[in-house]
């Protein structure tokens, strides 16, 4: 089997790419382990396969040509530019989240034009596909009405995605993730950033800042929960999916107020003390944008799966991260 | 006023220019007017203002930014390959309908980049962005799932559309049209045709082919109507329509017996004898996947209409395409 992580040097990237290496996928070994990315991936450690890494911007002519000349078995698409990268650098966003997805899937067709070749490719989508107004719970069949150039550019790929399966030049699967929660690493200045330092910092003995109500309510799910989706659609039978390829994955729905019920519960009054309350407004307008619940009934009966309580993304946080112990 | 129109040489670009020519556009004159399409548009008849007549293909670079560079106040992009040429040819589809509509959009921006400028785009989509399965009637919120490149293509030119509006670089509005029906003209082999053979040709007093059962349901707006649309989107105050810049229009969801009733209202038993039942296995499966009727809430509170019975649409064509006499 060989894998193709393009967006490898990512937090995700990085833990699929651990997680390959440790439990091969679908019960098959990984041999071949191609791991490409616009600043240098990390080799994998403890790998018996062949693995190699490589830095590709797939924005650019021929790149994408070479990575599928090699064809590998499936392909996991990762990379984007973040959404207030894209939003504030029109031209830089659609040329790599645009661009670039339509040249990859481009260059995987016309290597199956050359002799035939149908690699399982799956396409990391973003729940920005969809702007308010939202009912209350986002249905499987609700629109794609995005409020950022982000969430356009996903909206798009997902549409090519659907439409190059359909003629079967690959099998795609396009995965709408949740916001991934607790984000291991720095408190980061993405408008989303607070809904995991606000867990993430206190574990770790440090002050965090809330600059919203604890009514804001979002859609979470964990790290480790993120790499199982992506595990699962790799393995997934397709025919079960059918021609509508994009699927908003199971997450959990959670007021701020109920994260940090969990965090009481699970790390004590003196975590939740180091949480510092500092209203922001332009955030707080962000936030009010964004989806916070859906019914995500189509990737559920497909087998997909995130955690059910607060309680356990952050036990998941504190076993990956941690190494079991709270700071 | 300018007025650019690409896609002029097409059944509803004629119908748009005679109209323009007639009667003004929002109680102004028309001083300038630009047709433009891949064969050469006919210059209209009668105009006192300024006309031009160009071919051009979109999709080949520096064609939008000559047309762009002129400033016209509105544009209509009628331009298109159509579902099944689209669907046969690959790379074609994509060339024109996606390529084309986004250099066509790009140049815009480029154009107000230089200095100030922010015109009008009017953009015909399609009901084809949608894919089955629907609900009975499909309402404004609908996800599109389209089942065909066409459809594919005209979903991701609605996303850009709403992109670059939201973005400032054009007032844009998308508008889906019903199927046009009845189509002036000769009898085609689009698997559509059958819509209007069976309504025009009886009136001319020819056989028409019905390949269908009579219980077959499916969205219709006349060329008036479709002209009518194009006018009312280049005039109306697009703060009414927020970021959500595409809509499905009112239609008549009619079932081909009650097409067939309506002939036979208007134009006696002598017409309706005259169509011939020819069941096709192939072009019933093709049509099964068609959207059949629609809540258009939103298009209809913009003050958007169609006609609200078969024996309107019938006499419409009487009065338009056949100087208000059945043959």
């Amino acid at each position: 089997m060989h894998i193709l992580i393009i967006g490898a040097a990512g937090m995700v990237g990085r833990k699929l790419t651990d997680r390959l290496v440790a439990s091969g996928i679908g019960g098959k070994a990984v041999e071949t382990l191609t791991l490409v990315d616009v600043v240098p991936p990390t080799a994998p450690a403890g790998f018996k396969g062949s693995a190699h890494t490589l830095t590709a911007d797939l924005s650019q002519p021929g790149q994408s040509e070479k990575l599928v000349g090699a064809r590998p078995d499936i392909i996991f698409h990762l990379a984007a530019i973040v959404s207030g990268e894209a939003e504030a650098d029109f031209d830089k966003g659609y040329r790599i989240n645009l661009d670039g997805t339509r040249f990859l899937f481009e260059a995987i067709r016309q290597e199956g034009l050359r002799s035939p070749y149908k690699p399982r490719l799956v396409f990391t989508s973003s729940i920005a596909v969809f702007g308010a107004p939202f009912a209350d719970k986002i249905e499987d069949t609700f629109l794609s009405a995005p409020l950022t150039s982000y969430g356009t550019q996903k909206a798009i790929g997902e549409l090519l995605l659907s439409d190059y399966s359909r003629k079967g030049f690959f099998d795609g699967i396009g995965i709408r993730l949740p916001t991934i929660c607790i984000r291991p690493g720095k408190p980061n200045k993405a408008a989303s950033g607070f809904f995991s330092n606000i867990l993430r910092e206190p574990l770790a003995g440090a002050e965090a800042v809330l600059p919203v109500d604890e009514s804001v309510r979002h859609w979470h799910a964990s790290p480790r929960a993120a790499v199982g989706f992506l595990l699962h659609a790799a393995t997934l039978d397709l025919e079960k999916v059918g021609p509508r390829r994009n699927l908003s994955l199971p997450g959990l729905s959670a007021t701020v107020g109920e994260q940090i019920e969990a965090l009481r519960r699970v790390a004590g009054e003196k975590a939740v003390k180091l949480i510092r309350r500092e209203p922001d407004a332009i955030i707080q307008k962000i936030v009010a944008g964004w989806p916070s619940d859906f019914n995500p009934a189509r990737a559920v009966a497909l087998g997909f799966r995130a955690e059910s309580s607060f309680d356990d993304i952050i036990r998941v946080h504190i076993e990956d991260e941690l190494g079991g112990k709270i700071g």
